[in-house]
């Protein structure tokens, strides 16, 4: 990490900029106070201080307990079909819905500050709009209806300030709604909250200069995850039901892994990501997507069905495929392919411990048969230029986007954004350079298929090196930036295993590439820096990977192993 | 145009690669005489000398009467479904078959000199072994079983050299065919020739210095097109049923329209790439497609039909997408957005003659609507905007990968190659450029949607400025490259109409621009360079344009158009 300071770091206008993140800020606390001053009240009272949350192993998820049992019930117990056929049949409003989401999300907020703005008034509003129209029409408006989802802020919203954690976009105020959220909503979601994205939306970690850092809620001192990490709190919180995230590196499937739930990278191109705020404008070397966070892998993929064959995202954006969400195909005996590390960085004892123990269970189911595919991996060399070629990707315009981005309100780069910045040396690439890494890449998506994905039908693997992160700790992303790369689909799950603290302290012999090096040693004297202490309370959740396209199997696998390893709803 | 000199042009190197072009072309030539050393005796009679067909308008598809009429017949009237059927029926044999085409194959090729590489003793052998297959079978291997299918020759083909017309690569031999030939082959294709392309792939005219020069069927002395103007004078002159071309900015297009052909150049992704030789090397601003010149919509359509959803490239290819070739669906009222002109460059008289009298025709039809867009168009600057974004994204690696394939062989370089090397002054950009091109390109991709789409089903255009332009004036690209920008799919079809020396003489008013000026005015003394008399026997075919992966609907609609306008089978 590369400890200079950028040019774009000004801390005069930066203070400029302070009376407009205060008044931001402001407008929510006001929101959440205005909703229930009561419940708030009730909120601060139960709720440790924030330097407590930050210091300590807290499991935030027991303050749902703030609600009411009516609202715990909703909130805690009813998936999406449930919340649909209750509201059918007259047994439920989406503003009862509503309120009680609200009120989880508010403890959500109190205790993880996964939340960037909310839209509490817009929600209600919403909520009675569709309790009117099913009144009307004795009918629901969609596969949605009444369903509280949250918004990772980047994605355009129509008339709210939409920044992306940019401080120089803080009042930047869009024209049009990203195409996912008008899908969205005419499948009959209601929006009450966007969610918190790290600064620059490149950190494996949620910390901006808006909205500071966001806690993991299962345990308060660690790392959600990111950039989608106030999506992965928000959901882990059940403040909404779904959470819509997106990800260019890892960033919807390192805080699922994070907070111990589902979530989704799909092949590139299904779902839109038109009219979003980001430092990638025009980047396609590596293509971001979006994709959903949830408690259960059939509500993911109710959603990811509704949302593409419902809501038809190639009608609006004309980068989106028209490609059905399918009926999945499992073949009679599925192949595995397990990879325990990618021969790069090897990963925490739990990480190891858990794709064992999680390995060893699914070999004695009948129908699936396990390869182990690390012997016949890239080799270290290899996959140590496949990391530098992804890193040099992500930088390769000598970051002048995004410092551009910076520039305006010369806020501070915090430690992450220093990280990333200085992925590839941060060095300007020339075009020619940057065809020759996209050749390679392709090179490498067509060896997937050919070599590997011609033996096996599946590839399980970890998500992230560790349990959940120590925040500002996330610096190697290759276990999942590698798919990103390759645009192969992923779906992270639950494993049911967590870090102990007792059983995960012996460190592994260790291989003397940087990477290595990086997150396993000190710097400073090349002691060994793991700490088993420091990821108490961390879940375990694994990577499946399947064919380009494939996504609905990758799901449908994903709902068996969850089956088999008696993985039920978080 | 710039005339300066490239250090990659080297007389005495490329000296030392004559022998090996001449070694190249001799095994063709040995081929041909080889096959049939009588006929090909009366084809040297009777098709004049090169010196002549490269002066006077001939009209070259007299000589397929020195084929038998039985032979006549076959490569004459029967369809892809004839053909098949026929086989099934076994009134016909893969071999007569390939015997007929390979003997008009022989008359393009010292017509046109249109083919890059013979492949006579491979399509016999393949023959024999499609007919074996049926009679132990007593049935076809597929929807091309005996079909006689030319390729461009920068296609892989597995053992045999593959150069893409660098003088550098011909002794390169692939260890593997492009996807697509393996999937024409599996389908049952023949494969007898491998057809020519211009220098680098990059011209509208085929011209290299490997076999020359190629000329229209229509009138020996005007241009088959490029960069697939191997294909277009092949199909023309029924030396094949297909040609599969490939475009990145008229290739398939241009060539279709100067041989008076039906051409598709479908959304993107949709056929495999996969394997192929080319300057375009992991450059993805603006992506290639193959697709085929045919002499009927069926045909063009049956081919679709069967390379997608029999051929399924995306087992093969992870760049493809898996969206199956459906049924059509056009809307009862078909609204048709009619561009006379682009705002950019005037059409010469015949085209613009063309598009009135099949636009009144057309508007005769109950079922179709006409909307002039040429009004609400973009404007002559946003045009001379959009058409210099375009060049500059093919030049914007400063022409490195391309003059790194020159170099070895230091082959002169022609004048359509300066031509096209100078695009956007020929200048490297950056990477932050480039992404910000990027960009652009997909808010105008957005817009043409939302703004256009939304008011008209498909959209009428000229394909080129001219009929089949003359050797070396194919200058302005931007008819057709604006679609490649945009990757909607377009489709060539003949009007039934052709350039007259008569009546296309009188010269419009001009803009002043500078594309303006490079196809109408003499640069050196600024007068008119338009003259009637050079076009005579060129046609003109129009380009027809639908939404994102509706191919489907540009087909069926070119099927309803070819019935009004009565063009039946060429």
């Amino acid at each position: 990490m590369s400890t200079e300071g950028y040019l774009t770091e000004d801390a005069s206008k930066f203070a400029t900029y302070k009376p407009l993140i205060d008044a931001y800020n402001k407008d929510s606390l006001d929101q959440v106070r205005a909703f229930d001053p009561k419940f708030y009240e009730s909120c601060v009272a139960a709720i440790p201080d924030a330097a407590t949350l930050d210091s300590e192993p807290i499991d935030a998820r027991k303050f749902l307990n703030l609600l009411s049992e009516d609202e715990q019930r909703i909130v805690n117990d009813l998936t999406i079909s449930d919340l649909t056929s209750k509201q059918l049949a007259g047994e439920l409003t989406a503003e009862i819905i509503a309120r009680a989401y609200i009120k989880s999300a508010i403890v959500a907020q109190l205790a993880t500050n996964c939340v960037m703005q909310f839209l509490i008034p817009e929600a209600l509003s919403r909520a009675k709009e569709l309790d009117a129209y099913r009144e009307t029409h004795q009918k629901l408006v969609g596969p949605l209806h009444g369903v509280p989802v949250s918004l990772k802020e980047q994605m355009n919203y129509k008339g709210k300030a939409t920044h992306a954690s940019y401080v120089s976009y803080i009042n930047n105020i869009p024209e049009n709604s990203a195409v996912s959220v008008d899908i969205l909503h005419k499948l009959g979601a209601v929006f009450h909250a966007r969610t918190a994205q790290p600064q620059a939306i490149m950190h494996l970690d949620t910390w901006n200069n808006i909205t500071g850092r966001t806690r993991n809620p299962c345990s308060t001192r660690l790392s959600p995850g990111g950039s989608s990490g106030g999506e992965s709190a928000m959901v882990a919180m059940h403040g909404s039901v779904i959470g819509q995230g997106s990800d260019i590196g890892g960033s919807i499937r390192a805080p699922a892994a994070f907070a111990n739930l589902y979530g989704i990278r799909p092949t590139t191109r299904r779902i839109s990501l038109m009219n979003g705020l980001s430092g990638g404008k025009g980047q396609e070397s590596i293509v971001a997507v979006q994709g959903p966070l949830a408690r259960s892998i059939d509500e993911l993929d109710l959603f990811m069905k509704s949302y593409i064959n419902q809501g038809k995202p190639w009608l609006y954006d004309p980068l989106c495929v028209p490609v059905p969400w399918r009926e999945p195909e499992l073949p009679a005996k599925i192949k595995i392919g397990v990879l325990y590390q990618d021969n790069l960085v090897t990963p925490y004892p739990a990480i190891t411990r858990a794709m064992k123990e999680t390995v060893a269970k699914l070999a004695e189911s009948p129908d699936i048969e396990i390869i182990d595919l690390t012997p016949q991996w890239y080799s270290e060399e290899e996959m140590f230029d496949i990391n530098f070629a992804i890193e040099s990707l992500y930088t390769c315009d000598g970051n002048k986007v995004q410092l551009g981005m910076f520039e305006p309100s010369g806020e501070p780069l915090l430690p992450l954004t220093r990280h990333f910045l200085n992925f590839g040396g941060g060095k300007e690439l020339s075009i020619y350079d940057n065809r020759m890494l996209n050749a390679k890449r392709d090179a490498l998506k067509t060896e997937m298929l050919q070599k590997y994905f011609s033996k096996v039908d599946f590839i399980l693997s970890p998500t992230y090196l560790a349990p959940a992160e120590m925040p500002k700790q996330s610096l190697y992303w290759g276990y999942t930036s590698f798919w990103n790369l390759l645009d192969y689909p992923n779906v992270v799950f639950p494993t049911g295993i967590s870090h102990s603290v007792d059983k995960d302290t012996e460190v592994p012999t260790l291989k003397a590439n940087k990477y290595e090096k990086m997150v396993w040693l000190n710097p400073s004297d090349g002691s060994v820096k793991y700490d088993a202490q420091n990821y108490e309370g961390g879940p375990v959740a694994l990577q499946l990977t399947g064919k380009r396209f494939c996504d609905e199997d990758v799901v449908a696998l994903t709902k068996k192993i969850s089956d088999i390893l008696k993985v039920t709803r978080r």
